[in-house]
């Protein structure tokens, strides 16, 4: 069955290049025998080192590690158990690390596992045998449980202004665009005329709700497990609430069973990912339909696009596309949380170590997306001839023909059905209503007459319908300025 | 490739047996072209009809639909497009309508597609022509995005309400329990004593965020799509503000367009339903694991269990294994509800028209769960002595060990070290650390002296954990008497 | 926080009207107790009773349990355990049942818990205490994996009778369209011309992979777990040859444990209709687009539209929405099956329970939207101006001018970018390719002839693409051709 | 809302070190320009030159790009399009840019978007213009389509080969343990006594399914899309049998809108691969089940697990809980390709570019799980006391008596009830079966006599099971050397 060739199956190339097992590993890897050891006969086998270490991924953390341990190094020497020498060698030890991370200088081990043995070792090889003090009442549960909450809450805050960012451009083109006239779809097929600026600010409606949603998230997710130690809290005299007000968080968590083994925030914000995506997998469908040559009703501008190796004349919506695609990846991580935490019996089991990974690369999608459209948003450009051409086809005020019999005293439903007809006629005789005579269309009623004509304009229909809510410029103006308020508030 | 017998796949049993499209069925369907019919060539396809048809499911949002109506039509009173003897005429006919239907004498047809045409045209054989000026100012397409709101508004506040039923039932046996010992696990390993009030307070938590994220959720769904028509608004002079105060909705929405097109809350509620079905899972895969024989640390009564058809002595906690299994029906329709929304264009497609099956089991599979927590949490017996034989196997006291050398000014990672060793001797000579001499204790360090087996016993360990979220029998019980008050503030 | 007026959940309306626990459930309740009470001190709670209960969806599966008994009988008869006379009053019995059960007149009873024990339980009522034999050397758990087995196998030989027939459809449609032009897209932009015949086979060859894949996939589930008994198999001397032969399966399986724990063929099974969904929903939404007025290249006829409550214009795709829509709706069922399974221990557990429902709604609407494309797609009507019109647009032969540059000996990076700067050109001056004149052509390079002009007709551009999978006409008709003979061979 | 403290969200830390868009890229980003730039107005903003690049993780394709860029030019030789002295450069060219990426020398850039353009245009500036001939009658769509195949092939065997390492291992140690008896479960209740052997056996089946799956997976990827060209094949006159059979494929693909937008084959094997890890999943729950103290069934040994921080006695069998949680990896990266493939209109779209990453890591995630269980299951160690000792409890023989009453003449429903009878005065006598006295025995039913007791030991349970599947030694046995053949003929 398999080709005479070697299959060559490549890993990936730079991951494993950054940090590998070599030699100068080897004291660091009997060092992690001092981390938990003791009681163990044989060494770990050396895949499965790798295969269970998360340093490669959890290193993103390291200032989350270091702000966590700062908090725990301070509260320690409150509680008398570090001196105010010590406290303070562990933290200008930690800032010197702080700082060979951040440039690059910092020689990762895999032999060390994750970040936190990481830095906790090389602590202890800079500052001596006070660096073995700084565990002292907790454990890497409740440490990494506080890490990735503070990384979460990071994210979301920079998420937040970026979202606002886009709300703000959409805000912007919606009042520039609150009168232009286009086709409103149902079932894609030309069901009433509406403005342009309405259709924005309906995207703007949905991104409004993914924030809230993620404010809501944070609240939720803003609470100190640091001190629920490995899963039962310590014996040592500790303060969560010291620790929980360094670290900005509101109050500490109640439970230590549940703080070390709960992921709730990261499936909540998995979860309102999925929303966010669908809404941006929404908004770059129509960006990509309207792009087309068939629409025709948008120009994005060349630097948002690529082109086509052998195809010389294409201009490809890129961004949006490759947005809508990006849905499936955070959809996926959604999934990926949820079935890692499904049935886990408490507290930590080892399986949570794979919520990083989802987690981060969730993040960085949801970032770069939305970053994404809040530069291109300002950059739309709307066809405004083509816009209305497309309007006048298809029917468009076909309802308010129907309304207006209503009100002359036709019945809902009887109405329908005269205009059901009217519209058979005309697609017949290949002529919009408005192209259809005053006798032509009082064939089918009676109570038409010579007002009829200002109904079936475009501008009168979009102009009508002036209510909260509605499509109405008018509305649309309203609208803009109601949520020009509500962005600066926030 | 095919068997000779031919394949007997049966349909299910009992829904087209409901509704059928029979002879009574043919008036409706012509009737049905007065619906929308007025352009169209042909009849619809029968089993397209049946294909495309909601109306076996979404009858079940027949109280929400007849409510809609009646604050649709005082509205339009209000406004002048109904008289009062109008709006009389409705309303009465709705309410008969209404008693029919909850009395099963209603006679559904496929051929009237949806629950709201099914009920509007029986409206209109009632009460005659008045019946067809219901529709005026409105579209199925707010109709249905109010029905569907309303529903799901309902069905969070039962949902709630089991909710705090199940909290209490929680905190009731763990104030019971506020003091049985048990070991803690991680990594399904012994890891340190706990207190078995301290563990059901853990669940207690993550059921306290579930309901959280529903009123979330609840707040974010309620307000009114009423008015937003098909798509656009409409030219009537409705009053959004009168309609949403009639149906308890906080406010109008603010976008037509995205009214009639979003299921954000029907995808919020799902990932809800998904976060709490994952901790009734992991709280299922305890209670599982706790029946076995291996475990045996609680009872469940035999009216939550059955038995087997071949092994007689089987006893099986199907209640547990069950909900644990139904958390990936509630997974699937949140990942059916993202991928039917993933890329629509605006505004209403079709595709829509699938929210509402996932949506209903959802929330049926939900509140069956809750139900059967609440009724059986009451009933969970601890087997304690069992549980305290098992804290006292596996070392569970080894950290109180190594906490007591730090205290003795030991840096915490060579306690760990020591204490490793001492592990490794005990599992050597079989014995547990509280059955070693203080000879043998000696061997590994000098700074241990007879107030050590103090430290090492089961009650010593979890009293000292008393600190806020810590798991001392004075904690949990403290935990017990905030929760009494929270739940009570609902 | 919640309205004055109480919430109105409505459980569904008829499932629950058709199985209640009436009174006459009473005795069959105790009866329950024979099937497996005697260790039991207390009766099964009746909403727990409702809750575990699966004879709501599983009684769909009586034909395939009737069988599998009937095939047991003859085996028990075989190896002695059953007299000739007791297995024919079982057959006799159960035919009986069958009967009844098809006519509507089988009283299912909900303490009876599901298909298989109403069936046992109804036979002991009609021929005696020879009933109570039947379930001599097997459980239900090979019963109910051998039931379900059998149930999805014919599901799949409908299905793929179904597909076979929608593939026939196309490759009619192809044929007729063989020579039809129209553009070909790729970032939804005019790419190049094609054939519409070539564009449907495109759509044959994903129905065609699906089909393979599904009797890839009934070839797996062909495998009789009858013999497993509970989980060990059994001490009679049954003979698992024999059953499996009546049953039409290929072989026994060949480890018990797994036979009652395996569910791979519902996942393996979701995971084709997963694909075969998303094949459709790609298909859908193109027959959505090119419904739309801008688009405009085809015709579904009324029969498969349907209209709007309120815009009387409307002729609204529902079929392929509704399609697209329930791809979420398979989608969501894989993942329910995924999630089941996961991490459960062996043998069966009570979760299983839950692989039915989604597997039988899997594959209900996978027939349903099979059958309702197998019906509409002869029913497609290429509107063939618009199609090659549109063609005319977007500069589609760019690419043939690119290829006909390197003919004449340039190498192709310097032809595409020739081409990309007289496409600059086109767009500047409003004029597509073949519209430009030879002088217009020769400023961006003097290797343009006047021969260029065949090359940037559309009929020159396909035909020219004439080698094995491509656009030409000539090779549609070949593919037409090979694929009424590999569809013959099915 | 937000802390003083700025978010310090970090990027990843290394990616973007190793391909940026430093100063020596600007050549590059102009040389973008010639390989599509000629109708562009204005640059590819940075940012989204960054985010819709793929280079950063398609550079592992380099390998097969390389191969299917050699046939494509051996191809255009012999069809004359190009001369054998620039064929060869070609080939030259293209060999040295491989050793050169294979020794990390090479230097990727993002302005070229991905890793075709890196590679053809490094090609260029080594060999001069011929390097720009090569793309002659190809496009990148059908270039990536068949990298991507090649790579996935080559994964699959690797795969293919590692799960038969697992699979002997397996094996090997079911021989071994054909006679250990251990309790078997359902509902995690004791059920029946088993054979450890057999239980092993049943991992083997899910495994030898999973194989199976693989390789009617790769039988449907193997075929070649080279020619497709961009979505409607070429003018050229390529052969596309001769490219299909250089690099191994069965044949070439049939239609070319299908062969560059089709990505069944990375779902299919998605899917293959969740099945896959829920196996895993399900083996790994046992393991970690087997290693608690309450079970302590197996001992695994300390190089695949890892200890506590905190806990020095803990020794956690890491390896596989984290294979356990990868299973939600894979769940989630087939959820994120039918997302993304979701509603695709024809042909290829930039969304498609998505599907690499979800799908690589994939791969890695299945290999290294697999390696990681071929590498531990040969040193698990079965504690065969506890085992046998566990099997003793739970009245493991209750179907043993019942079966035994049947032989007695006894209809099996009866049989099941006196049993049933029996198992609850042995629960209130505190007793086993086998520990009930013949007198006390015969209370329940005068059929039993002394040779009871045969039966009610595990020996003789097991023993019985004697037939194909079942759970005796001999069967077991039997299973091992039918698989030994089995594997030996792959």
């Amino acid at each position: 069955m398999r080709p005479v060739q070697a299959p060559c199956y490549n890993p990936p190339l730079f991951p494993m290049q950054v940090i590998t097992m070599s030699q100068s590993d080897n004291p660091a890897r009997q060092n992690s025998h001092t981390l938990w050891g003791g009681r163990f006969s044989e060494p770990t086998d050396e895949f499965v080192q790798r295969f269970t270490a998360s340093v490669n991924f959890d290193q993103r953390m390291y200032n989350q590690d270091i702000n966590g341990s700062l908090a725990h190094a301070r509260m320690l020497e409150q509680a008398g158990i570090l001196t105010n020498v010590e406290c303070q060698a562990i933290i200008d030890g930690l800032e010197s690390i702080r700082a060979d991370i951040r440039d690059g200088k910092f020689s990762w081990s895999v032999a060390l596992e994750d970040v936190h043995m990481n830095i906790e070792s090389e602590l202890t090889k800079r500052i001596g045998p006070t660096g073995k003090k700084l565990h002292t009442g907790r454990s890497r549960n409740d440490q990494v449980a506080t890490d990735i909450r503070l990384f979460v809450r990071d994210a979301i805050d920079v998420l937040a202004s970026e979202l606002t960012r886009l709300q703000y451009a959409l805000v912007d083109l919606a009042e520039r665009e609150a009168a232009t006239i286009m086709p409103g779809f149902t079932h894609l097929q030309t069901a009433q005329p509406i403005t342009f600026g309405h259709h924005l600010m309906a995207w703007n409606e949905m991104l409004d709700r993914d924030y809230s949603r993620l404010l809501d998230c944070r609240k939720r997710l803003n609470v100190s497990p640091l001190g629920a130690a490995a899963l039962a809290g310590t014996s040592f005299p500790i303060d969560r609430h010291f620790t929980a007000g360094q670290l900005g968080f509101d109050m500490p968590s109640r439970n230590s069973l549940d703080s070390v083994s709960d992921r709730d925030f990261a499936i909540e914000l998995a979860a309102c990912g999925s929303l966010l995506m669908t809404h941006l997998s929404r908004f770059s469908e129509e960006l990509v339909l309207w792009t087309s040559t068939q629409f025709d009703f948008i120009d994005l501008p060349d630097r948002f696009c690529t082109g086509s190796s052998i195809m010389p004349q294409k201009k490809n919506p890129d961004v949006p596309e490759l947005v809508r695609g990006k849905t499936g990846r955070v959809n996926g991580h959604l999934i990926a949380l949820l079935t890692l935490m499904k049935s886990q019996p408490l507290a930590y089991n080892k399986d949570n170590q794979e919520d990083k990974e989802p987690l981060f690369d969730l993040l960085d999608t949801l970032l770069d997306c939305v970053k994404a459209y809040a530069d291109m948003v300002p950059a739309i450009t709307a066809k405004k001839e083509n816009m209305y051409l497309a309007a006048k086809k298809g029917y468009a005020t076909a309802t308010d023909l129907a309304d207006y019999l209503v009100k002359k005293d036709m019945p809902f439903r009887d109405a329908h059905e005269v205009v059901g007809k009217t519209v058979a006629y005309g697609l017949q005789q290949n002529k919009d209503l408005s192209e259809l005579s005053l006798s032509e269309l009082r064939q089918f009623s009676d109570s038409i007459t010579e007002d009829v004509f200002e109904v079936l304009t475009l501008e009168g229909s979009v102009g009508a319908r002036n209510h909260i809510g509605g499509t109405a410029p008018q509305q649309v103006l309203a609208a803009v300025a109601n949520y020009r308020i509500l962005l600066q508030q926030r």
